[in-house]
């Protein structure tokens, strides 16, 4: 792209570095700044430099917080015995939203995942064993995604504390409520049978 | 949503002002900044502010620029004569990426269009034909988009400067090329039949 300004082409460059965003939809937010008051502009920067400057992670799950320890953490209503292990905030985010569990989190702030460089010394897998290990725990939740990555995760988690005497169980995986069974893959349909549970236990409302 | 963070809950919230940009790909993007070195998100944001403050309208053609007259109108090379009406920088480029045409552009900044309350008065609409009357000019290229909009501020500039001596053009609009006939519009097609023009002159190569 051939751009009569450097100013802009600099702007541009630096928004197309975000993930999903090209060099078209990047020269069309920064041209929408550009006509918008200055202010606009002035508050999505500081928005972003005090998000970068001072949050944190909570020291007892991760999770970004705003605080030393974060909310969930620092309620006293919820279980700290049962631990959810997440990828991110976003998967605490839409558990929260679904409110079917009243336990903690522990986010390992990614997967398990050669080909992208991670390897479990960049997660916080040991914080999470480390917590097993003093006795404060009595079940962990695997609720990370069922792909080649997360199954790796828990399962290099599962054998850290398989001998620690806890409960280790993982969220149930199946066809969606909603769907067409046969649309399902073949692989979901087959564990979702494999899976069964009784009829009984079906009937409990959301 | 239910954030963690007021921090994170700020930027994401300033993030989704842009258009196109939801509240979960906001999210994603902002996670994405916190998840990158500090520089990333400093050098965006001093790109952004630094664009916002330095950028000026170039003074001939109101063109985006870093200067007082853009690289276009600066360049002896290109004939001052002839001058193409677009509506802002991303026509330029367009055209500019065609390598077709060497005149001079006028930037409009919109299109005439009550319905977003954009009327004359917000255009520079009063400097193209300021340009007009002092007899500088010899060719004026409308280069507007197809639509209702762009019609109508093609007609309004039109009646201003009809009787001042000039040629006045539009761009062809007809089927594109490497376009199935069949799949055309009829309003399109039936454009392309009453503007045919003749074989030979198809025959010029790109």
């Amino acid at each position: 792209m051939n751009f009569s300004s450097k100013l802009l082409e600099n702007a541009v460059s630096e928004m197309s570095q975000l993930p999903g965003i090209g060099k078209r939809t990047a020269l069309r937010l920064v041209l929408h700044l550009l006509k918008q008051p200055k202010e606009r502009t002035t508050y999505l920067t500081t928005a972003l430099l005090e998000l970068k400057a001072q949050v944190k992670l909570c020291k007892n799950c991760h999770n970004i917080s705003d605080m030393d320890i974060c909310e969930i953490c620092a309620n006293k209503n919820r279980d700290a015995q049962s631990i959810c292990v997440v990828e991110d905030i976003r998967d605490v985010m839409a558990i929260e939203s679904t409110a079917q569990f009243r336990g903690l989190y522990h986010v390992l702030g990614g997967k398990i995942s050669p080909i992208d460089g991670i390897g479990p010394q960049n997660l916080t897998i040991d914080s999470l064993v480390e917590k097993v290990k003093q006795g404060k725990v009595k079940e962990i939740i695997f609720a990370l995604s069922p792909t080649m990555e997360g199954d790796t995760t828990n399962f290099y988690i599962y054998k850290q504390i398989e001998n620690l005497g806890i409960t280790v169980s993982t969220i149930a995986r199946g066809i969606a409520v909603g769907n067409e069974l046969e649309y399902a893959d073949e692989v979901t349909l087959g564990r979702s049978i494999l899976n069964r549970i009784p009829f009984e236990n079906s009937l409990k409302s959301f």
